[in-house]
């Protein structure tokens, strides 16, 4: 074994492991570059149904820098994680008092306060608003069907329907194509390190609100959730920017967080208030944000977190007290508890655990469908959304038309049950209330009218409870099962913010509610209960979560009881679908092109060292450069980061001496430091900047090449470097395993880092790993003979 | 500004942030070695009464492997969590087959359900197990009293009470000192990486469970919920270990569990799952682990701990549920809610949120007055507890002596009350029960006899609830609160398994039923319910656990609508008590001088670099090196790692090869497959040896020098140490920020770190960082300059 031949023997060992040696499928796209027509990208790729591969398998990959956000191809970004350590840095915080380290935490708490506040008011505000004006097309209706005017009726829930459809399609479709979907890819892409503009601005918040309501209003088959974790995160964006430096509304405090670390922190406490604020969760928020959202936690966020779902909690149970006082129209009957189970006693024999098992399979098998179908469904809508905002309007229309007909068409199939004879509660009910007449006689109402013409909580709750409505009927289970289960595939996709937790709840609540119809004479418990372990296999089967889902249902039914149960439920469920595919929220992280980091590397790449993966020209500067040189490689690279070499006379042999970045770099350019000769004139430099001159923007692109006026004359000068470069890179041997610089560059959440050679007498730097190069469709399109292995 | 006096300037702005220059204090003990008589050192450092300062500032810190461990003094070592990628690893990684994968995944699942089995019988046990051994002394004692036999009733309590703390002490001094104390600090110190033999060895698991039953039937004021999370981690231990080796016990699939990295990932889970079987909180196991337990934490492993904490409470409500019929003796009214307060409602208005302000400020407080209690009470048992066993049983002795007579004697104190007229239960309860008549007439009770003569979990049922007792007297109350306080204080320390949550919620549920009271006028809120905000309070001052202990008082209480209250309280009293000191196990951990790593770095770490850390002799190894200077480095040395570094012939110039472990050495160094010139025979090493060769093992040391007879001739030999050589060590430059660097080894779980030269002509390896090089003891003994910032 001869050490020196090493990259011979892995290439050896590479095509050992290939087991299947079929041929290269690999197809060069010419020479297509980031600048090219977007559109022309997006529907090439997208026609050939995956979105990124064929992009990248090229050798550089720059040209994947883009990905879709809600309905809209956007260029993307990475975030940096890393603390860049430069002289600016390092002055900055030896001069930090205990001033700054309270305005800091100040700060920090102060802002989770506001978060929780404002998410909880928002929340609480859709409610409000969802009830008010569902409730009311929903009573008009109601009251028309009663007073037998059946046209009337379809034509008012129809004409309703499809306004608030047009109004939320069209906010979404011409005002922010980011806002449509659910929102968790995007926040949960967004904590993994990838940055688009669009994801958390303004506007995208604003359509998000509204949409969101309109949305729910109409009559679709979605829910206000993921809408609200995305709104959540927004607002953690937005409040940590602190409104706009263009117009001087920026507080000077806030500075300490114009940074990829502090924002991350805070958009995680969005993330988990948005849950909060949703299901009126405040610890299952906290946990959704650490098993699904976040990609990196720490013990201290778990604890702001906490602060800021209690928060959540607060404001909402104040709200809903205030309610109670019948001040806030059609919503006013609910607690803090949305689906409460708690009278029902949970009571379980072995019958039960057999049919929980039942459950379980079930829901992993119809979870994975459903995973598959919106795979396939958002595949044929992105070639729809791409043609432009018209068509994805027309999109909305069709469906709001379709599910209109299913809400009123289906229940003229169901046959007229008599009313309870202890009638507690009036039926059928005359406006609010569950039990429909719908087209039935007096002294009858529709079962099926009870759960499609109602807005979707209250379907959940009746489904999950027994107090309300004695009994279903199956062949009306069985319809609004395959009419919610179709509806919610097709719905998700349009440009509408759509959450996906309430399709699946309603979905696995009817299915839960049918098997423990069958499982009747055999069971104890309740069929209420049943629905609830339906929902709960569902949402298993399809978002593979598991203490999160456990903690939410348990805070949305208050059944502690049933707590077992349910975690068998899950952990079946679970089981079951991870066998066929992945979860929804991963597929569709994956489909929209966004570059996903794993927290584990794939197998293959530990037959890869860290060399392998380099690609694309490298850039270095010297520790002081030529502007000319800065400005070329900044106009003809779109790097963000560059390692800077410093050679005699600076040092002894060239050395690296770091990192320094391209915002950093625009900013120096800006500020026309220059000397005329090649010395060291940091230490001056150092003096005329605040550390906050090289903060991150909020929103906006930050400064660009453009808005930097270089004369000639300028470009023969010379720039010390030395103040901006961070001394302390990342940098691994170039014979580390791929799988172990994987590990290292997502634990450490970094945007760049440094390969460096092992043997001495090279240039200091072999090349620069960025999340692209870990992509599994870059190194397999570098090595396509190790391809076949994955599969 | 000149990079080359790059030292220098750092130097210099060291001095420049030392804003108090103080004379230097450091005292040098000598030229103590690891060898030293263990005694002498640990007496002698805990007379100074800090445990390791005083060695490491000593410029090597060998000396500091030991730490205590239980009521012991340990050598302790690292664990790594490293992927150790040599050539046999990968030889083996490729050979993997499906058969291999799979036996991996169903033990990996299999050793979850049986930890979780495990650990859920002996929950059970323990609990059936106290309630009878503690109810039978309790009838005994309270029948003689209803008798009017007082002395014999005094003499029956006392001997049982010394006769249960003689056999639990004397187990623990004598056969497992480990065995000691709550076990949750050494739990989680094992699991921040540092392993001590005994802390997860068979006896402790044994002296645990039982020193644990008669601790508590004993009358301490201890809880049995610590130890069950170390006796969890225990069977994770022995389970994953397989049984032994010596006896041909082990199965050969087990082989997998060999390392550190999964036997970490089996001790996670069962740490969930104790905390599960001590309160039958499942999902509040589950953030146990994840918040105060564990140092890493992936997603998958939520899903695994989530599995087993499930299996957990299956296993638990089978059996309680078997109890029912009687069967289980005393035991057997009990429901999977421990403490079931879900009939009070919470209502509250602005007076209670006041109240429960004032809770939390109060918890805070007191919280950390316990703390800094405990802190001083250790460090004086300490000092008994190293005279010796029978030293530690004697103090046994006097602290059960002294609870005792608190049990008995403080009673004497109350004032009867008339028995309640709506007496639905019998008053005064003759047997069991809980309207004690102790010295009272009849039809009256003693309220402090109902809190003192109870087993612990009854008086804190008493306590939440209002339904079984209707009021206690304010005195008895306050009489009550100071013993707990105290008596928790003086009894953690000796000599017997304690935990700490069970005294914590006493003494919290007390004062915050003595709070409820004062706001009585003021407040609707229930008294019982304000108990239970004074243990959250209290247990949020001492443990400053929030996520975790509001979901464990979740499903200790099932009453969700109190989850606002219980957050707000514990927010303030973490925040009020973190002003003053630590939580109480990272107090213990410091205390016990476990090397324990912190996630974030000191604040002065940012103005040293790696290279400043490096300290002691650095031995490295050639590729083919020597079979002498091998086997003198591992005699002269304690180095776990050595980095290996090719020259000519092997390479062109002189190259970082990798490391090499001594475990790895030595195995290599038994086998002898030496050479007798300096060549390259790897290939054929790699076929000789399969990669579980090298597995670590379970218990015991492992392969020691002295297990290996090396002939002189031997010594004269070669061996080629690639086949072992870990290839992908992480390096970093020695001009990395410190504080990054720990960051890169904390977050990795690493146990060794190279740092290489950042110019080129020198050595490519300039030292090795581990552990202790990072902790703050270490540095600030090497830069005293710096010490004086840190208060």
């Amino acid at each position: 074994m001869d050490p020196s031949n090493d990259h011979h023997k892995r290439m050896d060992s590479l095509n050992e492991v290939n087991y299947n040696d079929e041929e290269n499928d690999v197809e060069y796209l010419g020479d297509l570059d980031g600048k090219e027509d977007e559109r022309l990208w997006s529907s090439m790729s997208e026609r050939n149904g995956s979105m990124r591969i064929p992009l990248l398998r090229k050798r550089t990959n720059n040209t994947s820098q883009i990905a879709v956000i809600g309905a809209k191809s956007c260029p993307i970004e990475s975030l940096d994680y890393e603390m860049i350590e430069n002289e600016l840095f390092k002055q900055d915080w030896r001069s930090r008092k205990k001033v700054q380290i309270f305005q800091y935490v100040f700060l920090k708490w102060g802002l989770a306060l506001l978060i929780g506040i404002g998410t909880g008011l928002i929340g609480f505000f859709n409610n409000i608003a969802v009830e008010n004006i569902s409730g009311f097309k929903l009573l008009l209706t109601n009251n028309l069907m009663l007073q037998g005017s059946y046209f009337k009726a379809f034509l008012a829930f129809f004409g309703c329907n499809m306004l608030f459809a047009i109004i939320a399609g069209a906010l979404c479709a011409y005002i922010a194509p980011a806002a449509a979907g659910s929102g968790i890819p995007e926040v949960k892409a967004y904590l993994n390190g990838i940055d688009a503009p669009s994801i958390l601005a303004p506007s995208t918040f604003f359509v998000k609100i509204f949409g969101s309501i309109f949305g729910v209003s109409a009559g679709f088959v979605v829910g206000k959730e993921g809408p609200m974790v995305h709104t959540g995160a927004c607002i953690a964006n937005l409040l940590g920017q602190g409104g706009s430096r263009k117009y001087g509304l920026t507080w000077n405090w806030l500075r300490y967080f114009k940074n990829d670390r502090d924002r991350r922190d805070l958009i995680t406490c969005g993330a988990a208030a948005g849950v909060a604020a949703a299901f009126r969760a405040p610890v299952g928020g906290v946990l959704f944000a650490l098993e699904e959202a976040a990609s990196w936690w720490r013990s201290a966020l778990l604890w702001r977190t906490f602060f800021t779902t209690a928060m959540v909690a607060i404001v909402l149970r104040g709200f809903i007290q205030y309610c109670w006082t019948g001040k806030c129209g059609l919503f006013g009957k609910g607690g803090l508890i949305m689906y409460d189970v708690s009278n029902e006693v949970a009571t379980y024999g072995g019958y039960d655990i057999l049919a929980v098992i039942v459950l379980g399979v079930v829901g992993g098998v119809l979870g994975s469908i459903y995973n598959a179908l919106i795979d396939k469904v958002l595949r044929i809508y992105s070639i729809i959304n791409e043609k432009g905002p018209s068509f994805r309007v027309l999109l909305v229309i069709v469906i709001s038309f379709i599910t209109t007909c299913c809400a009123f068409g289906l229940p003229w199939l169901a046959k007229c049950s008599p009313c309870p004879t202890d009638s507690s509660v009036k039926c059928p009910t005359s406006g609010e209330g569950n039990y429909k007449r719908f087209q039935c006689p007096d002294g009858h109402y529709n079962d099926l009218a009870s759960l499609f013409l109602n807005t979707n909580d209250d379907a959940i709750r009746n489904l999950f409870s027994t107090t309300i409505i004695r009994e279903f009927q199956i062949p009306s289970l069985f319809i609004f099962f395959v009419t919610i289960y179709f509806l919610g595939i097709i719905t998700y996709g349009i440009a509408v913010p759509a959450g996906l937790f309430i399709p699946v709840i309603l979905a696995g609540g009817v299915y839960g509610r049918i098997l423990g119809r069958l499982f009747q004479t055999l069971s104890v418990l309740d069929t209420g209960l049943f629905s609830l372990l339906g929902a709960a296999s569902f949402l298993g089967g399809t978002m593979r979560m598991t203490v999160s889902i456990c903690v939410i249902l348990l805070e949305l039914t208050n059944n502690l009881l049933l707590l077992p149960l349910v975690m068998i439920v899950l952990l079946i469920s679970k089981t079951v679908a991870d066998c066929f595919n992945h979860g929804v929220y991963d597929q569709i992280v994956k489909l929209k092109g966004l570059p996903f980091l794993e927290a584990h590397a794939e197998p293959y790449m530990r037959h890869l060292v860290a060399g392998d993966a380099v690609s694309g020209p490298l850039v270095t500067f010297s520790g002081v450069e030529k502007v000319e040189t800065i400005v070329h490689a900044l106009q003809s690279t779109g790097h963000n980061g560059f390692p800077v070499i410093d050679g005699p006379p600076f040092s002894d042999s060239p050395e690296l001496c770091g990192m320094v970045l391209k915002s950093h770099l625009l900013v120096l350019l800006k500020a026309k430091y220059f000397s005329e000769e090649r010395r060291l004139s940091g230490r001056d430099i150092l003096k005329k900047f605040s550390p906050f001159d090289f903060a991150k923007p909020g929103t906006g692109k930050g400064l660009t090449l453009e808005d930097i006026s270089i004369t000639d004359e300028d470009m023969e000068m010379y720039i010390d470097l030395h103040p901006i470069i961070n001394a302390s890179p990342y940098t691994v041997l170039e014979t580390m395993s791929l799988a172990k610089a994987q590990i290292l560059f997502r634990q450490l959440g970094l945007r760049h880092m440094c390969v460096v050679p092992k043997s001495q007498g090279r240039p200091p730097i072999v090349g620069i790993l960025t999340r692209h190069d870990f992509m599994p469709e870059h190194i397999l399109g570098l090595y396509p003979q190790i391809k076949s292995q994955k599969h």
